[in-house]
C-alpha cells in the first residue's frame, strides 16, 4: 500500500513512505476480526492499543444526528489522553436512542477489562446501517477476541475491520526526519460514499511515537483536517458518526515542541498523510472512475470560495458530466451562478488543465482542440481551475465523478 | 393530458379541467416548429402571442450566470405588458457573452417585426445546451415561419417546441367559475432535471383571459410559485434559464379585482394549475420512478425549515434509497442532522404515509409491518412526514428519486 499516489499531493522531502500502518509507530498493537457483526463473515470489529500512555487529538461530526458512539467520546471520556480505541463495522449504532448509548459505553467498559486501560481513556467508534441495535450478543465476546490478538504487526488487520462499502484499504506509514530524530507517523482510514466535507462517514486512526503535547496535536491535527477530510465531496451528505483520532505515545523518545522547526516538520508530515488518505478516499467514492480537483480562486471572501466550490463540487450534473468524459464547463458556470445567486453577473474563466474553456463567463474565443481535451477528460485525476474575478479569496476541493455503479451501491445498500 | 393526476394536489371546486393549453384562453394564438436547432430535427422554436395588449407577470432565475435571454428580459422589456413570447430549445444562449446578448435581442426584434408586436412587449427565453452560440441562421427565417403558422389550436405545438429531456408535454387547461363569470386559464412548462428550489431550469408560460392588473397577477404569481415551482427538487442544481410568464388579456371581459372573492378564487386556480404542472416536472424528473412528498414539521423557524427540507430533498442517499424501495430513514435523518450541524441532539420522528419509523431520534418502538413497508416503497407517490420536535415552522417540498436514467442522460447529455 503506498500514500503518496495521486498527482495531487507532493511528499515532503523529509518524508520517507515506510511499511506498515497504525502499528508501524512503536509502542501500537492492533487486532480486527470477523466477530459475527456482519452477515457476510467479513472483518468488522477492531481494536487499537497504545501500550503507553498517550496524549491524543480528535475531531467530531458536527452532525445533529450524531451517533452515540459520537456523542460518548465527546461528552464522557478523556480526549487528549485516549490511549485505546475499538470499532466496529456493520451497524453505525445512530439514531439508536437510550440502548445505543448504552452499548457504546459497553464497548467501551469491555476494552478497558480486557485491555486494563483506563474507561476514559477508550474511544469508540461504529459505522455502517443506521437505525439498529449493535448486536451486542456478538460485540462483548469479540472484543475479548480481538483483545488475546494485539499485535504490533495487526495494522491491517485493523484496517480491514473498518470497511464498509470500501473496496480499497486505505493505510500507510511514513517515517518523519525531525532534527531530534526519526519519528513514525501510521493511519488508516475507513471512507466511501457519504464522503463531504465535514469528514462525513470518515473513520480516520492516525498513530504516532513521536511526544507531541495534546494542545499541539489539537492545532496541528485542525489544520491537517482543514486541507484534507474537510476538502473532499462524493455525494455531498454528513455523516452521523466522523470521527479522526490522532494517538502520540512518545515511545521514539523524539519530543516535537510548540513553534519549534521539528513542530512544523512533523505538522507537515500530519498534513500530507491525512491529505493522501483523503485523496484515497474520493478516489474510492462509490462507483467513482476520477478525481478532480477544483481550484477556486477569485472569490470574494473565505466562506463565499468555499460555498462556491462545495456547490461545483457537490453538483450531480457537474459529477455525472465527469463520469461521461464531457468537458461540460457549462454546469460548472451554472454551479457556480446559483451558489452566487442574486449577485452580479458572474464573469468566471474556466480552466481544464491548461485549456481555456470559458473566458469572462463566456465559452473561450479560441475553441480548445478536441484531441487535447479528450485527453484530459480521460485522465484519471483531472484539475479544474475556476477564476470568479470576485475578490482574492481561495478554496480548493477534490471530488469524485458520480457513475452508475453509486446508484447500484446506494439502492441496494439496505436497512 | 390531464392535469390534476397527483394524489398530492386537491382541485378546488371552481376549478373545472378542459381541453387545450396555452391557447385556450380567448385571444392567444400559438405556434412551434422545428426550425433546424436541434440536430435531431424535432421541434425546437415557439411563438405565443395575444391579439389584444396584456397585463403580464414574471419571475426569473436568481443565478449569477443567468443568460442573457434572462438578462434582457430583466432589464429591457415592459415586465408588465408582455404580449408576445418567443421561445427556443436546443440552446440555453447561456454563458454565450456579448454575442448571446445580441442573438437575444435579434430574436425579440424579429418577433416583433413578424408579429407587429411593440419589442418592448416581447419577452424571449432559451432552454438546451449552456455555452454555445444559438444558430441564428435557422432561428432568424424560423421566426417568420413560426409567426405564419400561428393559431388558435397552436398551443400543444408550442409546448412541444420548448421540451429538451422532457418525456412528456406539461401542459393543461382549466375554466374558474368567478363571479363576474368564467375566465380560462391555460399552461405549459418545460422541466426535467436540474430541477431544484428556485426555478431551475423550469420554463413555464401562463396565460388567461381573464382581466387582472399587473401588480395583483404578479402577488398571485409568487404565492403560486412558492408552494409549486419553489418546492420541487429533481437534483438540487438551479439553472441559468429559469423563467415563468403569466400573460392576461382579458379577452372573457371577466374583470378580476385586488381583494375580491374573485381574486381569491383566481388566485387559488393559478396556485392549483403551478402545482399540478410542478408535481409534473418531478414526476418526469430525468430518470425519476417516484414522487416523494416531503412535510417537514418542527422547526424551529421558516429558514430551518426549509433548509433542512431542502437538505433532505436533495440527498443523493436518500433519493437512492428511494429508486432501491428501501425505506431507509435513517438517511432522512442524517440528512436532516447535517442541514442542523451544530444544534442539539435531533430527536425527530420520522412517518412513511401512517407508519412510524422513527420516534425521538431512533427507531420506533414497534417495527413496522414488513408487507406494509414494501407495499408503501412500491407506490408512484409517497408522503414522508418528519417532525424535527424544535419549534412550529413547516415546509412542504415534493422530490424524485434517483436512478440510473439520470446518470446515462446527464453523462451523455452533451456540450
Amino acid at each position: 500500500m503506498h500514500l503518496f499516489t495521486s498527482i495531487f499531493i507532493q511528499k515532503p522531502d523529509h518524508v520517507a513512505e515506510i511499511e506498515g500502518s497504525v502499528t508501524a509507530p512503536q509502542g501500537f498493537r492492533a487486532a480486527g476480526i470477523a466477530a459475527g457483526i456482519k452477515k457476510s463473515g467479513k472483518p468488522d470489529l477492531g481494536l487499537l492499543v497504545s501500550d503507553a500512555p498517550c496524549a491524543s487529538a480528535t475531531m467530531y461530526t458536527p452532525n445533529a444526528a450524531a451517533a452515540p458512539p459520537v456523542r460518548v467520546c465527546q461528552q464522557e471520556i478523556d480526549n487528549h489522553a485516549i490511549q485505546a480505541l475499538v470499532v466496529n463495522s456493520g451497524f453505525a449504532n445512530a439514531c439508536t436512542g437510550t440502548q445505543g448509548f448504552v452499548d457504546a459505553r459497553t464497548m467501551i467498559t469491555q476494552t478497558a477489562a480486557a485491555t486494563g486501560i483506563a474507561p476514559e481513556r477508550v474511544g469508540v467508534s461504529s459505522t455502517g446501517v443506521i437505525g439498529q441495535l449493535l448486536p451486542m450478543g456478538v460485540i462483548e465476546p469479540g472484543i475479548a477476541t480481538a483483545a488475546g490478538k494485539l499485535s504490533e504487526t495487526g495494522g491491517s488487520d485493523f484496517a480491514a475491520a473498518i470497511r464498509t462499502t470500501d473496496t480499497v484499504d486505505k493505510e500507510g506509514a511514513v517515517a518523519v526526519s525531525l532534527a531530534g530524530g526519526r519519528v513514525t507517523i501510521g493511519a488508516c482510514a475507513k471512507g466511501a460514499g457519504m464522503i463531504a466535507p465535514n469528514m462525513a462517514t470518515t473513520l480516520i486512526f492516525i498513530t504516532t511515537d513521536a511526544a507531541v503535547a495534546a494542545p499541539l496535536l489539537n492545532e496541528m491535527l485542525s489544520a491537517a483536517v482543514a486541507g484534507s477530510f474537510n476538502a473532499i465531496s462524493v455525494d455531498g451528505d454528513m455523516s452521523t458518526n466522523d470521527c479522526v483520532f490522532v494517538l502520540a505515545n512518545g515511545a521514539s523518545g523524539v519530543n516535537v515542541e510548540a513553534g519549534s522547526d521539528d513542530a512544523a516538520r512533523f505538522g507537515a508530515a500530519l498534513s500530507a498523510v491525512c491529505k493522501s488518505l483523503a485523496l484515497k478516499m474520493v478516489e474510492d467514492g462509490e462507483g467513482a472512475t476520477k478525481v478532480v480537483e477544483l481550484n477556486l480562486n477569485g472569490a470574494a471572501d473565505a466562506g463565499e470560495a468555499a460555498r462556491v466550490s462545495q456547490a461545483i463540487a457537490n453538483s450531480p450534473l457537474v459529477k455525472t458530466a465527469f463520469f461521461g468524459r464531457d468537458a461540460n464547463w457549462g454546469r460548472i458556470m451554472a454551479s457556480a451562478g446559483a451558489a452566487l445567486a442574486g449577485e452580479p453577473e458572474l464573469l468566471a474563466d474556466i480552466y481544464y488543465e491548461d485549456v481555456c474553456l470559458a473566458l469572462s463567463g463566456a465559452a473561450a474565443p479560441a475553441a480548445p482542440a478536441a484531441e487535447r481535451l479528450r485527453e484530459i477528460m480521460s485522465q484519471p485525476e483531472i484539475a479544474v481551475n475556476v477564476d470568479l474575478h470576485r475578490g482574492a479569496a481561495t478554496h480548493t476541493m477534490y471530488f469524485s465523478d458520480l457513475g452508475h455503479d453509486y446508484i447500484s451501491l446506494n439502492a441496494e445498500y439496505t436497512t
